[in-house]
C-alpha cells in the first residue's frame, strides 16, 4: 500500500498540496446507515481552521469541504465517501525566495534527494496544511464511534515551560477545551498562555507543545497482536502528523522510573484503580480509557535566519517568510483526535470482522474504579 | 492485512506462543543474492536469548533457529524465508495457577475479552518470548543493509533512576555495548546496575528502562509521507514490541520546551550541525542518523501479590510463578534494534520501486559535521 | 485494504456514482519525473466516452478530468495524483421507478442486502460510469510504461456470434482498431458489426463480447509468485470490470484440449516459437507479449420487461429505461487497456524494489522469434 | 504485501520448495472458538496427496502436517496457526542435469531472469508442491464456512476432449465425486477417463484439463466493490494456482455470444431461475452457488524432448526426467476449492467488519428456484 493510505477496513487517502488546487481524500470501508452532512464535517475542520486567533497563521481558508459521494439522501451507503476542500488563499509569490533553497528542519531537503522535484510553495505536500483531510477523515470516525458510545477528545497538555496538565481526566471540562483557541483544559492558565506567545512572537521565535489525546467510553478487545497493536497503530498515526517527534501511551516515559508494583494497574470488580497502562494491554483495549500524549516540536518556519545550503549544495542564510504558526501545537488537539478516531474506528471494525462470534461471560471492568481520586497516568 | 504481518514489500509475519511446540517466521520481498546461513541469525538471537545472566529470566531454551526454505547454496533466493523455533523448556504447569485469574497488568484480561479463550501458558502468545522472531527476521534485515552501508545498532540508555544515555553519540563504543548483558555503553557504570538489579530482586520488584537505537551509514530518501513516513513506521514498530509505552524520535519529548532557532538543525555543505530531527525530516530520511527512544515498562510478573479478579469478575490476589525478567528493558536491545532494521529494510525496497530514477545533482550532506564536537540529540 | 483501492506500490483509489456530483481517483506510488498533464488523461477517457456513436449510451459527458495535485510544472511530483471529473448529464428522475425494485442481473439486490441502503440512481455506485476512473489512472500507467518502452492495447476480439479475432497479432494495425467505434482489429467488418447492432437495437436486446488486450515490448520479470503472480494479478483486475465473466491468459481454455507438446512454447535465442503462455511463466512475465482475453456479459439494462421482486419480496416486472449501451463491450476496449496497464505499473515498480540489485547475463529472448509467422496464442 | 500473502483479514503466507527441508503456511485472522485438530487438515492434504493413482506422480509423500500454533485445547484462539510440513521424499539428483537449461513452459526461465538465482531442485518454489499449503489453510477456511452452512466442493469437468460437466449441478453426488482419482462427477465415465490416461501415459505426453469449484449454502452480501469485488478475488486466486490459465464466473466465455434476455437471471420469491451470473452481481454474493471454473494447461514436464535455451543463451533439447502428473487438472480439485473457500472466507469477515449494524426486511431469496429443473451455468 502507497503511503497516503491508513487503515486496512477502514481507510483514508489523501491527496493535495499547500498551494495546489484543492485538498482531497476519500474514506473507505465506512459503515453504511451513519447520517453525514457536510456540517458534521465542517464543524471538526473549523476546531483546526487557521486564522482563528492571532497565534496561528493568518492565512485565511475557509476550509468549507464538500462531499462528493457515498452519502445518500443524508446516510452513508458503505461505498466510498470523496471529500473535497478547494484551496483559495494562494499566495504562491510568497515562496519564491525559497525555490532553490532548503529551510533547516523543514522537508525541503529530504522531498529533493528523494523525489528530484519539489512543489516548494509553501513546503508543497509537506504542509501542514494537509492535516486538514485528517481532520475531516477523522469527524467521520468520530461521528460512528460515538454511535457505539466511543468518545475522542483531546487538549494541550503542555506549551513549552507551560505545564497545562490536569490532575485528573474525569474532571476535564470540554467544553472549555473548546472555548480557548489554545484547547487549554484550565481556563484560568489561558491569559498565561497568551502572554508567553506573544513575547515568542516580539522575539521572532517558535516552541514546541505537547497535547493529550483521549478516548471514553471504550469497549474491551480493539487491537491486533502481535504487530498491529493498538498502541502500535495508535503511535504510527500520531507520529505521522507534521512536526510530532514523540508519542507515549498511558504512564509512557515515566514507565522507565517506575517499579512494578507502582506502575501495574490493579483489576477490581469496580474498576481498574488506575491507568498507568492508558487503555491498552498486550495491544489489545481493556475498557479503560485510551490515553496518547504526543510531543510536537517548534515551528521551523521563522523569521529569524538559519543556516542551510541551496541546490547545488552551497551555504544559504535562509529566512523563511510567509504565513505560519508560532506553535504548531496550538491548532494540534483536533488533528490528534482525528488520527486516534481513524484508528479506533478501523480497529472497531477489525475486531468484529475476526471476532464477531465471540461471547464471554466476565463481566466488564469499569473503566475507573470509583474509588479512585487520583490518576498515574502522567 | 491481518495483525500478525509487519511491512509491505519486505514483510515479517510471526507465530508461536510461548509454551507451544515452536515459534516462527516468514520473511517474504527478502532481495536475492544475500548470502545467509543460520549462524548469522544465531548470532542475533543468542544476544537476545534468556538465561544469559542471573539478571533475565532462568528459563533456559536454546533458541536454535533453523532455516527452512528460501535460501539455496548459501544465498537468498528472493522466495520467502522460513524460519523456525522449536520450544523445548517448557514448564507449563508453573501456570496452572493463572488459567481463571488475569494477572495485573499482563494481556490476560484483554485476549479474554477479545477472542473467548486464552493460551493461558506463559502468556500464550501475549509473551515476550514472540519477540525472537523479530529478532531473527531483523538479522536478515540488518544483514543486508549492511550491504548498503547502514548500520543498526542499540544499547540501554536508562535503568529505572539510572541514566547512563552517553554525551555523544559518535563517541560509543559498541563493542563495549556488546560486552556487558545490560548493553550498557558506559561499562564503568555495569557495577552500579547489578547493584541496583540485586535489591530489586531481592525486594521481589522490577523496574522500567530506556532503549535507544542509532541507524548510521543513512541514506536520503528512505519513508514515504504522508501516513508511511519513516517516523511514523519506525514509532509503529517500536510501539509493537511489549512493555513499549513511549517512542521519541531525535529530541523527542525534549521538543516541547525547545524553541525554534533551538531545534531546528542547521545545513551545512559539511554536514549538519545538530541532531534534533533524529534523521527524519518530513517524514523521509534526511541521511543523518536515525535516532530513536523506547519507554519499557517494568515486568508485569511479580512475586509480589498483586490485586485482580478472576474469569467469573471476583475478586483474587494474584502472585506470578513462574521464570521472569526482573527489568524486561535488559534484553530489549536487540529486539529494538531488529524492528528498526525491518522498518528501514521496508523503505529501503519501497523507495527504490517508486523512485529508482531518480537522479539528483545536489550533493549529500555528511551526517555529521567535523566541526561539530556536541549532539543535541537527546 | 478496503475494496476501492488497486495496487501494492502504485495504488489507485477511486470514488463517485453515477448520478452524485462527482467523480475521482487518487493515485498514489507514481515514480516522481513523469511529463503529465490533462491532456494526456484526456485522450484515453474520450476513447471511453459514452455518447460517441449511436451504438452506445446517448447520455452525453464532457468527461472532463482536472488534476487536482501531485504534478508541478508539467511533471509528476512523487506525491498523490488526484483526478476529478464532475458529473453534469444526470438524469435522476429516469431511475425513480426502479427505487424499490431489483433490476434483474444488475446489482440492485446485492447492494441492498449488503448495505441496506443504496443510490438507485443509474445504479449509483455500481454503474459502469465507476470506470472512468480506471481509464483516467490507467492513462498515467501507460505513459509511464511506455518510457520504459512498454505499450499496452486491446481490440475487440467477438462481438456475439462474429469473431473477429486478428490471426497474428504482431499484423494488427493499431491505428485501425482505434480508427472505428468498436475498437475492431479488421476495418472490413465494421460495417457486419453495424448491421448486427442495428438489428440488436430494433430487437431492443443486448449481447455480449469478447476483448483482447496486449502489452508488448515487455520486460522479463514482472510478476510476484505465489499469490500475486502477474497472471493472478491480471485476472484479478481484468475481473473486477463490471459484467466481465472470464478471463483468459494466453491459450486460456484452448489449453484444456491441448497436449503438452502442443501447448508449451519452445524457448530458442532468436524467440519464442509461440506464445500459448500468454506471456507468463511461473507467474512471472517471460518477456513475450502479454496476452489476455476477457468475456463481457451483456448489458443488463434492457427496454424488454424482465421478471424481478421488489424491496418487500413480492413479484413485480421491471423495464429498464434511461440510456444503455446495448453492448457494454464495445466501450470496454479502454477499459481493459487501463487495468491491464496499472496492474504491469504496479509490478514494474515492485519487481525492481525486490530485485534492483539482480544482474543476469543470460540473453533476453526476443518476445517472437522472426521464423515464427503464425501464433498460437488463441 | 509481498506476494506470498493471500487474504486481507483472513490471511495466508506460505513459503517451502519442492526439494528443501519442509514447507509452511501462517493463517492469520482466523476466528477464535473453531474445533481444529490436525485430522481435519489431514484429510484435505490426503485428497491432494500425490502417488495416490497410477496417473499422478509417483514422488510419495506422506504429507503429514502438524500444528504448531494458534490452537489450544482443540480450539482456534484467534492467534496465527502455524503449519509444517516436511519433506522427505526429495529425490535432488534427479534434477541436476537441468541445472544449467530452463524447461520449456516452466518457470526456469522467468525465476532466473527476475532473481539472478533459482533452486532448480524440483522447480524450487515454482513447484506444484507449494500447493499443498493452499490446502491445508483451506481446511481451515473450509471447516468455519461449513458452521455458517456454507460448503465448497469441486469436480473435473473435462479432462482433454473428454467433458464431464453435469447437466444439472444440484444433482452432482458429491460422495461419487470423491471416490474416484479424478474427482469425476459421473462415476460412469471414469473407465473412459482411465483409458485415456493410458494412452497419453504411453505416447509420453500430456494433457489439459478444465474443474469447476461450486459454493452452495452461500450468504448474500460478500465482497468488496470495486476491485476487491467477489468474483475478481476469485478470480486472483485461481488464476494465482500453477497451470491456471483461465477463470470464469457462472456462465463465462458463454455469455459473449448470449443476448441479453438469455444471459439475465430472474429473481421470483421463490429463487432465482436460472444462474448465468455464477452467484456474483456487482461484485457481490447474491446467496446463489458461487460457481468457477478453471482452465489447467498440460503438464510441461514431458519424457518428449523440447527445444529450450540454457543459461548462456544456447540452444539445447531438454529432456524432463522426474516424476510428474501427466494431467496437473487431476489432482487440482481440492487446491481449486481451497483457494475459493480461503476467499470467502476473507470476505466473510471483510463483510461483518463493514456491515455487521445493518439489517434488511427484505427475505433473502432462495439459491435455485424449485420449479427449475436445469441450469444455463454452463
Amino acid at each position: 500500500m502507497a503511503g497516503n493510505t491508513f487503515g486496512t477496513l477502514f481507510t483514508v487517502t489523501t491527496f493535495g498540496e499547500s498551494h495546489g488546487l484543492a485538498l482531497g481524500c476519500i474514506i473507505d470501508g465506512c459503515p453504511p446507515g451513519l447520517p453525514l452532512n457536510e456540517a458534521d464535517i465542517q464543524q471538526e475542520l473549523d476546531r483546526r481552521k487557521p486564522g482563528t486567533s492571532k497565534f496561528t497563521t493568518q492565512r485565511r481558508e475557509p476550509d468549507a469541504v464538500k462531499i462528493l459521494s457515498g452519502v445518500f439522501e443524508g446516510v452513508t451507503t458503505g461505498t466510498p465517501i470523496g471529500l473535497l476542500i478547494e484551496n483559495t488563499d494562494q499566495r504562491s509569490k510568497d515562496y519564491g525566495n525559497i525555490k532553490d533553497q532548503f529551510r533547516p528542519a523543514h522537508a525541503d531537503y529530504t522531498y529533493w534527494q528523494k523525489y528530484g522535484i519539489r512543489d516548494y510553495r509553501g513546503g508543497g505536500r509537506s504542509s501542514a496544511r494537509e492535516t486538514a483531510m485528517r481532520v475531516a477523515a477523522g469527524a467521520v470516525a468520530k461521528k460512528y464511534l460515538q454511535t457505539k458510545g466511543i468518545m475522542v477528545r483531546g487538549f494541550l497538555s503542555q506549551l513549552g515551560p507551560i505545564k497545562v496538565m490536569p490532575d485528573v481526566l474525569t474532571e476535564v471540562n470540554w467544553d472549555e477545551v473548546n472555548n480557548n483557541p489554545f484547547f487549554c483544559p484550565d481556563p484560568s492558565r489561558v491569559n498565561e498562555l497568551e502572554t508567553y506567545m506573544q513575547d515568542l512572537r516580539k522575539e521572532g521565535n517558535s516552541i514546541g507543545a505537547k497535547i493529550t489525546v483521549v478516548a471514553s467510553g471504550m469497549l474491551p478487545g480493539l487491537g491486533e497482536p502481535i504487530f498491529d497493536r493498538l498502541d502500535a497503530d495508535i503511535a504510527h498515526g500520531l507520529m505521522s502528523i507534521n512536526a510530532v517527534k514523540g508519542v507515549e501511551i498511558g504512564a509512557g516515559f515515566d514507565s522507565v522510573t517506575q517499579k512494578g508494583t507502582e506502575h501495574r494497574d490493579a483489576l477490581t470488580p469496580g474498576g481498574f484503580t488506575s491507568n498507568n497502562a492508558g487503555g491498552v494491554l498486550g495491544g489489545i483495549s481493556s475498557g479503560q480509557d485510551i490515553i496518547a500524549h504526543i510531543a510536537l516540536k517548534p515551528t521551523s518556519s521563522l523569521h529569524l535566519p538559519g543556516d542551510s545550503i541551496d541546490v547545488d549544495g552551497q551555504p544559504v542564510t535562509v529566512v523563511t517568510k510567509g504565513r505560519h504558526d508560532p506553535c504548531v501545537g496550538i491548532r494540534a488537539t483536533p488533528i490528534a483526535e482525528a488520527m486516534l478516531a481513524l484508528v479506533l474506528m478501523d480497529h472497531y471494525l477489525r475486531h468484529r470482522g475476526q471476532n464477531a462470534d465471540v461471547s464471554v461471560s466476565t463481566p466488564v471492568i469499569p473503566a475507573q474504579a470509583p474509588v479512585s481520586d487520583t490518576t498515574n497516568d502522567t
